[in-house]
């Protein structure tokens, strides 16, 4: 048996849970905090004092409510003095941004990159001078308190090793490590799935907000999933589960990256719609966006291009619905894009494939975070650790600034 | 808050827990009884006895052990007095056992099926007629405490329709509750897709014992998935997740019944590979076993037919260990024999196009309870009333009886 938890172990973790209200949610007042915890007003009032005191939230006065009597104070995310560094590696960019608490952006920057193999050294390199240009134009007196990166590849967990990022030819990489001795930021830089981080986003704060069985589909160069069923991401034994980029949905097809053929992603990833379009653009979310407007434009190869691919990811689609019976599918990074330009023969696909009791529930939607579901998800699991222990962590980064 | 449980109610919850680990694990020591539940040993003594004044358990001298001193009793399941009924509506046979506390099947029946439509109330009086015949063959003064059926296809968990049964042309079938009419057994019949009951019944007595992550492919005319992840079964929104029958893994390809063209199940399930080995027998498992066997005597064209359905049906496995990132898939009905007569296919498939990451680790296997995973799952099912609440239920069917 457990022993009870400390009053101190108690006030913890309420402390956690009130953060994790306000991040999410954003400036809520002190009711509506006390009636979502379930505790009454001078709990919340004391947690609030500890939160403040630490400059993690600030309290003011709501706008005009209409109800009378004294009005109920604001509890609100300070977004601009405590901050995470969230990356992205995919395979046609490198992204970087300042995440305030609360999940706004609050500045951020990008570099194409042309697809082949990446050196590590080399991204490793630039995402930390991007890290280091964007820590510059922060806040005066600002904590950063966290670090994440969303990798375009197999990840494990622990340790933040790539094990295999087929399309920028990575293996056995232990970029968690390098990273954290390259920013060198008294944080570990944890590091995740593009695709996972990317759902988890849409359904913290996205397309698919409170959903429990949402799947979120990712493209860029690859096409990456995260699963969430009953609420949980789907890992499987080793936490690689989702690879649906890796699904054949046309055997004996485009030759993939990962030695098999007819893959999801090689079917119906950029390099598919750029040869199916006939063009020599390199591969990343200009060329994509350049065959969507000669599609609207009337340029008739263009448009079957985008016609062919939403075929093919339509099949794979038909067959995640028959497999999982979701709720929503989410189409983020430039599968957004291409689902728009191309929506008839995707549901064309689901309604041939699908079976009438799964597919007559699902709803086909586009991220609602633009092209930085996976950016915000790299974010939240940055914030992790503020939102598990606030004070703590708080005390730890503000120490290892000074 | 919710108030503490009263005496009465942890009693309650520590005969069920008792009773599942006897159900679970057979007989076993009081010791070895209050270790795992974490109890004093005086708490099992009255447990036991509780259970065993009810019929639901005994206890006797375990055989010679070595050790000095008072050799502990060993509780063991009545299997021969407290049963189930369990049934299976495959798409070439019907099936129905009794099925005793502890897991063993008492008595057992079986009546092929050729394909094609199944009439619903033929099906029913079928079933009816063969669990009264189990009835009337049950140890005298034993005890029915529950009914579960297996589907191959999809069924509402809530009130057991099915929704969809392609093979057999059934939609929109009440099924439990016809089936609860007409067995009068004063116990719901429940229903659940056969595959997930197979999945079920492999990770609690098969050879996915104890597994979190495990992929149960049942085959017939169809092929079923039961998916647990995380030691879930996962359901999705409508609880129909899991119809990996139905993922396309041949574009273009046979028809299937559920209007699609290339499904896995068209392309692995008996129909095809009836076809492939040029036979016109009807199908079901007597048609694969003499394939299997024409094979195995230098049939050259049986031989093809089961290595074309092999590579079939490691393309589709494939693709489930790509996204899925399973520690096991377990090959029931019959692709148990198909699997072990095309092993070499399936697994050059799987190491063709699954990811290293994730096939390095996955295990192959058959199932460990024969044909009879989906049965085994029926009774599963038709035993989790008495194994929540074992006295009341057990007094509900007593009272029933008499």
């Amino acid at each position: 048996m457990r022993a009870a938890p400390s009053p101190e172990e108690i006030r913890r973790r309420n402390l956690a849970v009130l953060l994790r209200h306000v991040h999410r949610d954003g400036p809520v007042s002190r009711t509506v905090l006390a009636e979502r915890m379930g505790v009454n007003r001078s709990t919340i009032l004391a947690l609030t004092a500890d939160l403040a005191a630490a400059g993690l939230v600030s309290e003011e006065l709501p706008g005009q409510t209409g109800k009378a009597g004294r009005p109920s104070l604001v509890v609100r995310p300070e977004s601009d003095r405590v901050y995470v560094i969230a990356l992205d590696v995919g395979a046609d960019r490198l992204a970087a941004a300042t995440v305030g608490l609360g999940g706004a952006i609050l500045a951020r920057t990008e570099k194409a990159r042309t697809t082949g193999a990446f050196d590590p050294d080399e991204v490793r390199a630039t995402l930390a001078a991007m890290t280091r240009a964007l820590i510059a134009r922060a806040a005066p007196g600002s904590v950063c308190v966290g670090a994440g990166v969303a990798f375009c590849g197999m990840v494990r967990q622990e340790d933040g090793v790539v094990r295999y990022g087929p399309n920028i030819g990575w293996a056995e990489v232990p970029f968690g490590a390098d990273m954290t001795r390259e920013l060198d930021l008294g944080v570990p830089v944890l590091v995740g799935n593009n695709a996972n981080l990317g759902a988890l986003a849409e359904r913290e704060r996205g397309v698919g907000a409170g959903l429990a069985d949402l799947i979120y589909l990712h493209g860029d160069v690859g096409i990456g999933g995260g699963i969430i069923m009953g609420g949980e991401l789907i890992g499987g034994e080793g936490g690689y589960g989702g690879e649906v980029g890796h699904m054949v949905v046309s055997p004996g097809g485009r030759a993939c990256a990962c030695g098999s053929r007819g893959c999801l992603e090689a079917e119906a990833g950029e390099l598919a719609l750029i040869e199916a379009a006939e063009r020599t653009d390199p591969p990343g979310r200009a060329a994509v966006e350049a065959i969507v407007d000669a599609a609207a434009r009337g340029d008739v190869t263009a448009r079957d291009a985008l016609h062919h691919v939403g075929d093919q990811l339509g099949s794979g689609v038909a067959n995640l619905v028959n497999i999982f019976n979701p709720s929503m599918v989410v189409f983020g990074g430039v599968l957004r894009e291409i689902y728009l330009a191309s929506a008839a023969q995707v549901r064309s696909r689901v309604a041939l494939d699908g079976l009438r009791a799964v597919r007559e529930r699902v709803r086909l939607r586009t991220s609602a975070l633009g092209g930085d579901s996976t950016l915000i998800g790299a974010a939240e699991l940055a914030f992790a650790a503020v939102l598990t222990d606030p004070l703590q962590t708080l005390a730890r980064n503000v120490h290892a600034d000074s």
